[in-house]
């Protein structure tokens, strides 16, 4: 076989760069070693930047988004009894966030792409990415027990943090930046009206909590667990009953419980390999950067780095301008540290960390008491949440 | 002996204590273990923020300040081989800082004592206070052999953070808050012009260095050393040489070096107590609280507690509004706390910390990229930098 783009990975990274490159007259085939139905039942983010919205609507996958997406200008944070809301809106001149589940972004795409007839192989087993730093990179992968090779001019790695992809580089060519947090969440999806139009990020002594969504007939909430615990010690009740002592009790009171859809933990980790490319190769969203969820920054940051390659092969195609693959590591990792330092930030500002000592913990709540109470502060926040500009390729 | 407030330490904030109560009317004593010359020896800060140079003038002790000053609308931060500029004037409506020494400004308080002929003692030993729950509290001191009793209304504990004061407040009423920063700052004084305009904060990897001044021909430098290092193993030439490598290129080769007139090592330390009253005692300054002295927020902090047991007292003794006493420490604090929190994160943001590993290496070099990149993220440096509002006391 052979394709111009071959595009490892069919979750929201790998789709939409598919979209974009096939509306712009090139090829792409992308590979994805599960099957649509697994890929869909994965529970991902629900908050879209500004700039991801956008791109969606550049790729033409936005009709039902803009049906259905709830736009929120704004979120609040609880802490000290208090529940404050960042204007996103009116902090940021304008710019809003899309709440709209990242399965249902997948979905959009999966159907966009079978819709306009470019190719997409699932359930294609033992990718591996050969000869990347030399002139004919090639990508292999099985299926039905054979081995097909795909001749290809470049490779994007959409497949996350567990992927081939970044494996595929060698160790002493990269450099790791990682973080571990000492907790997890617990998250639970289920059928509930929300209990605030907005996303409620709260602060308390027994920890983090969020009351998240996805429409406005399912919730995502959220408490901050340990690293040890596990989900079958949970039951929905004592899910519920945790949640409501972390948030303020005129909160609590209106929240509107029901069974789960869906109980899971996630464990919470800051990771950045550099460079974000190797010869031919080019590591996209999570293959090369996680961020925790605090935030909510991680499909977003993937849309950008998406962002920035879709625009450079588009000037490499028809502009024959190649040099510009040589600055598609820097110009992400620019826009990436910001948003894992404005995550790292949010995850330092929101949890409770078991080794923090008093002064630690009051260092916290007076940075929380700041940051909302100082208009250039909650501008901080805001300019960070609807996501910082991309970065234009010239 | 008899007094209204007996204010313990004649440093500035003791001082300046003194005279805005002596121009209300309201009678003092101030007690000082040491003589005038040591208190003037003591080389400290040197920024003072536009509402301690407000309450300077409210104390009309600012003519020689006012003349010999220099009023800064910025200050620069060097990092990753840039300098950038905070615009604290432009980013904060018209607020500046102004540089003159505390030495300086103690001897002006000092001699605004003298002419107004309001009581100190110096070489006052062995300063205990008595009764500070009861009705009647009264301090008591040792002078040439002689014990003495002073009978007041209200203590103001100004003596610092080794001082009797916060000692004579039985440990188990109070709440301590530390940090322990693993580094100190090597300073030397010098009478060579500034190598700047303004002062200069400079992140390097060798650790931080500081370009601060006390006028026009005399200048401040400070490099960041490890808790362990001695003063003497610091030759002046060891010195600036360090120095010089810390800075960005184009401002070591201005630098103008000659020999120092005062050198020493000082630990950088986070302290906070709670509350900041007990009885009739109320703690004022380093009394209660210390900062490290990045962001120069020591003395400016004190001049706000200062500010607040002023007001409150002259309402006290002026309206009767001895309710407002229980309110001091609260007041206080809420101010306190910010600073805390400006300072650590200044401290943060800005040294070589030992124990910090890559990621938060670069998350250090991203907080500081995306703080001076973003007009809200300088705001913030701003106005915390030239000192966040005095809360009225109504």
């Amino acid at each position: 076989m052979q394709t111009q783009v071959a595009i490892i990975g069919a979750g929201p990274s790998g789709l939409l760069l598919g979209q974009l490159l096939h509306k712009a007259g090139i090829e792409t085939l992308i590979l994805e070693r599960q099957t649509p139905e697994y890929v869909l039942g994965r529970i991902r983010a629900g908050v879209l930047e500004q700039g991801m919205v956008d791109l969606l609507r550049e790729a033409g996958v936005n009709e039902r988004m803009d049906r259905e997406g709830l736009v929120h200008d704004g979120f609040e944070i609880a802490f000290d009894g208090r529940k404050e809301r960042i204007d996103l809106k009116g902090l940021t001149g304008g710019k809003t966030v899309m709440i709209y589940g990242q399965t249902e972004v997948t979905r959009d795409l999966m159907e966009a792409r079978k819709a306009c007839g470019a190719p997409s192989v699932y359930e294609a087993h033992n990718v591996q990415l050969h000869e990347l730093k030399g002139e004919k990179p090639y990508v292999t992968f099985e299926k039905n027990g054979e081995t097909v090779r795909v001749d290809c001019d470049y490779v994007a790695g959409c497949d996350g943090y567990h992927g081939i992809s970044r494996q595929s580089i060698p160790a002493d060519v990269i450099k790791v930046f990682e973080r571990v947090y000492p907790f997890g969440w617990l998250g639970i999806l289920a059928d509930t009206p929300p209990v605030n139009e907005e996303l409620i990020y709260a602060n308390h002594d027994r920890g983090f909590a969020l009351c998240s969504m996805r429409s406005k007939t399912r919730t995502r909430y959220y408490v901050q667990v340990s690293s040890d615990e596990k989900v079958e010690d949970w039951s929905d009740d004592r899910f519920w009953e945790e949640l409501k002592c972390r948030l303020p009790a005129e909160t609590a009171d209106q929240l509107i419980t029901g069974p789960s859809i869906e109980k899971s933990i996630a464990p919470l980790r800051s990771f950045v390999v550099e460079p974000m490319q190797y010869g031919h190769l080019f590591l996209v969203g999570d293959a090369a950067h996680i961020v925790p969820p605090t935030g909510a920054k991680g499909l977003n940051l993937a849309a950008s780095d998406v962002s920035t390659l879709y625009r450079i092969l588009v000037k490499v195609y028809r502009k024959g301008r190649t040099e510009l693959l040589q600055k598609y590591s820097e110009v992400c990792l620019r826009r990436v540290w910001k948003a894992e330092r404005f995550s790292w930030w949010m995850t330092s500002m929101l949890h409770r960390f078991p080794d923090t000592d008093d002064f630690g913990r009051r260092i916290q709540q007076t940075e929380l008491d700041y940051f909302v109470g100082s208009e250039a502060g909650r501008t901080t926040i805001a300019e960070n949440y609807v996501g910082l500009p991309y970065e234009p390729i010239e």
